[in-house]
């Protein structure tokens, strides 16, 4: 039986190259090269480097810290807030070049393969329900206005939250998370 | 001398394809196949796919009606609305399936392509300054909080549509479009 390091290894790497290379842009090859394996180990552990996908996904998902949104101890919105920081902080270290993996994968390849679109989705829609979960406690503390409806605004913030992404990847600038930032926190949820 | 009449067949056709196949899903035969020329007249016309991105960008531009937002003869907000309703009845046109062309070279090429970026850069701002002269009209009139700075509002709202007709597309519904009108119009411009 393989050992389980190889595969978390590749998992490890997929992550890394397909957030820098895009999908499309990175083979096996090069995901075995990064993670330091011979080739033919990968499909020891997967068929494709689309059934390794899901695994991707999943990891993306735990670096991305959605638990911060479940933290009662921190008060909702300055919850909020510091999960969108964390993520904004991560694309800092990136050098706003990679975008998220999410918002990239739904434009390179979810519009024409329904398997990844799928799990895309899946990962889209979690993250809006752990949002909109925390607006809902907002709400129900009085410090949102009524007229809010938590999910809604809870997928139209992903959705923004992706739209500036993309721009801080093209522009290489920070400029539209700081506008989204100054929008969401400074006029909506006030 | 080629007729100019080829050259917007060119430009069109390329537009067409850019669009539903994405920039490097697309060759030049594709492209003259779809404007029913032969491959060679393209390179009467440009030196390579890359050389007539600058006009499919400004023929892209040209059908989003931009100039809708400099008409004074309809209230700023109104307007604006108009100007979404106008692009997101395209996206219904394209049943969901084809994203913003600025977005999705934004997504695809724009990060690893300078001359890309710098096209697609240009649009877009061009874009932004033209919802944000709309903001501030509104502003003076009276019609939108003091507090709201027009140029941050501006650049923020075409972002976070960019961010809706990603996920559309990747959804192939008009959702994340509705959640935009919702917020933008029912929360944010209010």
């Amino acid at each position: 039986m393989p050992r389980p390091s190889v595969r978390k290894q590749l998992v490890d790497a997929a992550l890394d190259r397909f957030h820098a290379l895009g999908f499309n842009g990175c083979g096996v090859q090069e995901i075995t090269d990064a993670a330091g394996v011979p080739k033919g180990s990968f499909y020891n552990h997967f068929e494709s480097k689309q059934a390794m996908l899901c695994e991707v996904v999943e990891h993306y998902c735990a670096t991305s810290r959605l638990e911060m949104l479940d933290d009662k101890t921190v008060p909702p919105l300055k919850r909020l807030r510091a999960h969108f920081e964390y993520l904004a902080k991560r694309h800092h270290r990136n050098g706003y070049q990679r975008g998220c993996l999410l918002g990239n994968l739904s434009a390179e390849v979810a519009g024409t393969n329904r398997d990844i679109r799928e799990v895309v989705d899946a990962a889209l829609e979690r993250w809006s329900d752990a949002v909109t979960s925390v607006l809902q406690e907002a709400q129900a503390d009085g410090q949102l206005r009524s007229e809010i409806r938590p999910k809604v605004l809870g997928r139209y913030l992903v959705s923004s939250w992706e739209g500036a992404t993309l721009r801080m990847k093209a522009l290489k600038s920070r400029t539209p998370l700081d506008d989204f930032f100054s929008v969401t926190f400074d006029l909506l949820l006030t």
